[in-house]
């Protein structure tokens, strides 16, 4: 047994603590993800409200990243800190084969905000986790393997979520056997030749269709995709893409699992992203905005008649912490508290009056924009060097625009060549204009 | 956007709700792990305190579950319950990418545990996301894609994690590549013709050397163990076992992960299970015991080598809720909790004192005890219908042995044909003893 030494920095008290303190403290001991670690300049956060937050020196960000774009309700909101404090009170943790009100009713919430025919959720911790047990119901279901997502996409860390997922992370992480990824549509940098929205829609849905059959259609389990994928760069489908995915997997005989992580619960101004699309899938996974990040927790809406496909045959997926019980209540309060305060609405309308219009007028100011596309509080900027070739802006000048947006007290979301507008859903009017205003200053430095 | 039902029990108070209630509600809108859906019978848990749990009929329980194994510290301790309660008011949510205080000095708390070398934490949200990120560190600082996992053992459901796995679980999910199995040392019954604990060990050690150098030394990233395997029966490593495996890692350049997810944190009446062991790992995975599950989190410890194999590389893992500010709090509390209130040594005296020879007199007593094996509160009882044969009994019988528990008032934990005597760590020898004189009861009604 190791001697325990005493903390140096634990009889300061948080006040005492600087931002030089709190990121020693941090780069000493915490491994961060998706990072070199030799270089790690993390920014200490000391505290949140609504659409704000604050560092360790006293300066202020409007918080437009959402963190992970998951404080869908904001910081530190009071119904969902005082279901948490609640239920810690009561019973912190209970194990998921025992039966818990507080679970039960998470459950129902979310089940209550899915289509018709879907009455069960299989709880997780995560996004990641989420997507492995909806694959898993999947490949059992339809007693096939392959499962097919797109090139443009994040599902998550772990073993099959990584290799689902699309983009430079699967590469070193290809370890899991049955997946294939297509190209999906994305007019602004397509893959098909395309020139109009319609002829985008079109042309991706042939090439999905091939993709299957040449595959093999009775070998596909799933087509796994996020509604809008996110981190991609929020490319909301054009029209008619979902729906004709949806014809296509019935045609197959193949699941339609909708990824929601991102996407789901007020962030695109709907309670599910594809509520505004004509398309129901047959799975759901979520995270994220659920309970906005307040407790780690994930999990997969599932319609009865996969639901029913294990009524007799045993289920062969679990984690501990399925269904904990802090996480549900905070996803309770968090459910209840949009549905009450109207945040599906108001992200809709902030969408809709402020950054729809907003961000077309900077992209008239600003050259360096070549598209902006988004809806609700999830919305891309498109950086571009050339906007005829629509070359990307190179890392540089995407550092320099974080460092602009900082300074000027805006907590940015970037990746690749994109800034995405990623407020909570709570974000007013007023905060939605200055956030813009910011970014207005900040590309103008560029 | 769906209309939003009332509850028909939203209305009803915690204390309104008798045990069939809740079990209504939970089976009505939760999907249950590790199981056929159609003949659930969740037990409804109201309430818990140290060792002891109670339902909503009022009826109380010994927990001798620790639930999953993992409420080490009991249930709701008050220094645990109060750091929540402190965090989720200061701050409940930050991403990764920041710096945070609470999350240091958790990974510090954590780091100081271990041995020498290492000085590093990475987070996740519970014991599979562990292994998957343990795994992914392995492969890329060797180079090399293969992981060795004993047959009997259980590392988590997701993609790599549950292809880890030996049990049954494994079969229905084999989807990732790289993954091969070997036979542990379990002298009761041996795979090895062995006949003492020195030979089972030398003989499972020259089976995993053999399986190496069949498979490739060079293709061998990591061995990948629980230091005692825990749901696959808290199969104690004989004499040398460990320090063998250590030594044929290190002949062969092979990462030795060590699972400490169940085994960790005053479990076996150790910190870490393997300090009672000559053994050395370069990566530990943990969850359960860390914060006894008051709020989902995992993580891997990262030797000192491994850890600077990433300074300058990125590290392509992550995941939303790395370092979670409500986990870490947890994390501080309850490891705070059990070095000031000596956990591990009550752990560790209630093994010598109380387990060790209350269970071996029970051995002497029931014919129905083959085996019975373990240390500090982690002990497994082996029920075979004859002890000649060392044939296990069959799941009629753990069933009717399960439900003389439960009318007793002791909650077990019962897998394949054993009971786990697994209470969390803070039981006393008074409850420990009367947990025994239950089992002694139960076990003659069979
Ligand atoms: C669309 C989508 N799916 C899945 C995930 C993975 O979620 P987690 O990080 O909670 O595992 C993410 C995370 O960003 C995501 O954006
Ligand atoms: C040894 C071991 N490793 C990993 C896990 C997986 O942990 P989790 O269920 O938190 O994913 C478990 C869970 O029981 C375990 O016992």
């Amino acid at each position: 047994m190791t001697t325990l030494i005493p903390n140096p920095a634990a009889d300061l008290t948080h006040a005492h603590l600087t931002n030089a303190d709190v990121a020693q403290l941090d780069t000493r001991s915490v491994f961060h993800s998706w990072s070199a670690q030799g270089a790690l300049k993390p920014l200490p956060i000391a505290g949140g409200s609504g659409s704000v937050v604050w560092d360790h020196d006293g300066k202020r960000y409007l918080d437009f990243s959402s963190q992970l774009v998951y404080t869908n309700l904001g910081h530190q909101h009071p119904k969902v800190v005082g279901a948490i404090t609640e239920q810690v009170q009561q019973l912190a943790t209970i194990a998921p084969a025992h039966a818990n009100e507080t679970r039960a009713e998470a459950a129902r919430l979310v089940t209550e905000r899915a289509p018709e025919g879907f009455h069960k959720v299989f709880f997780t911790n995560g996004g990641a986790d989420a997507n492995e047990n909806a694959i898993r119901m999947a490949r059992l279901v339809t007693g096939r393997d392959k499962v097919i997502s797109r090139y443009r996409s994040y599902h998550g860390n772990t073993g099959a979520a990584i290799v689902a997922t699309g983009d430079w992370r699967r590469v070193p992480n290809d370890f899991a056997r049955g997946h294939v990824h297509v190209f999906g549509p994305y007019l602004y940098r397509s893959e098909f030749w395309a020139t109009t929205p319609e002829e985008e829609s079109a042309r991706a849905l042939h090439h999905l269709e091939r993709v299957i059959q040449l595959e093999g259609a009775s070998t596909v389990a799933a087509i796994l995709l996020e509604t809008i994928p996110g981190t991609a760069g929020i490319i909301v489908p054009p029209p008619g893409y979902l729906a004709g995915v949806r014809e296509i997997a019935d045609r197959y005989g193949i699941i339609l699992i909708l990824d929601e992580v991102m996407a789901g619960f007020a962030r695109t101004g709907e309670w599910f992203a594809f509520d505004a699309f004509d398309v129901r899938p047959d799975l759901i996974t979520f995270a994220k905005g659920v309970n906005s990040g307040y407790v780690p927790v994930g999990g997969v809406v599932i319609s009865d008649a996969i639901a029913e496909a294990f009524d007799e045959r045993v289920f062969p997926g679990g984690l501990t912490y399925s269904g904990h019980p802090l996480a549900a209540a905070s996803v309770v309060a968090n459910l209840t508290a949009m549905a009450e305060e109207g945040v599906v609405e108001n992200a809709r309308r902030i969408g809709t009056e402020t950054f729809g219009p907003g961000l077309a007028a900077l992209a008239e100011k600003h050259d360096v924009i070549g598209e902006v596309r988004g809806a609700g509080v999830f919305w891309a900027v498109e950086l571009v060097a050339d906007r005829a070739t629509r070359e990307p802006v190179d890392a540089a000048t995407i550092g320099r625009l974080k460092a602009a947006l900082l300074e000027r007290g805006l907590l940015p979301f970037t990746a690749d060549n994109r800034l995405h507008v990623v407020p909570p859903a709570i974000v007013t009017t007023d905060e939605a204009a200055q956030g813009l205003a910011i970014i207005d200053e900040a590309l103008a430095t560029l």
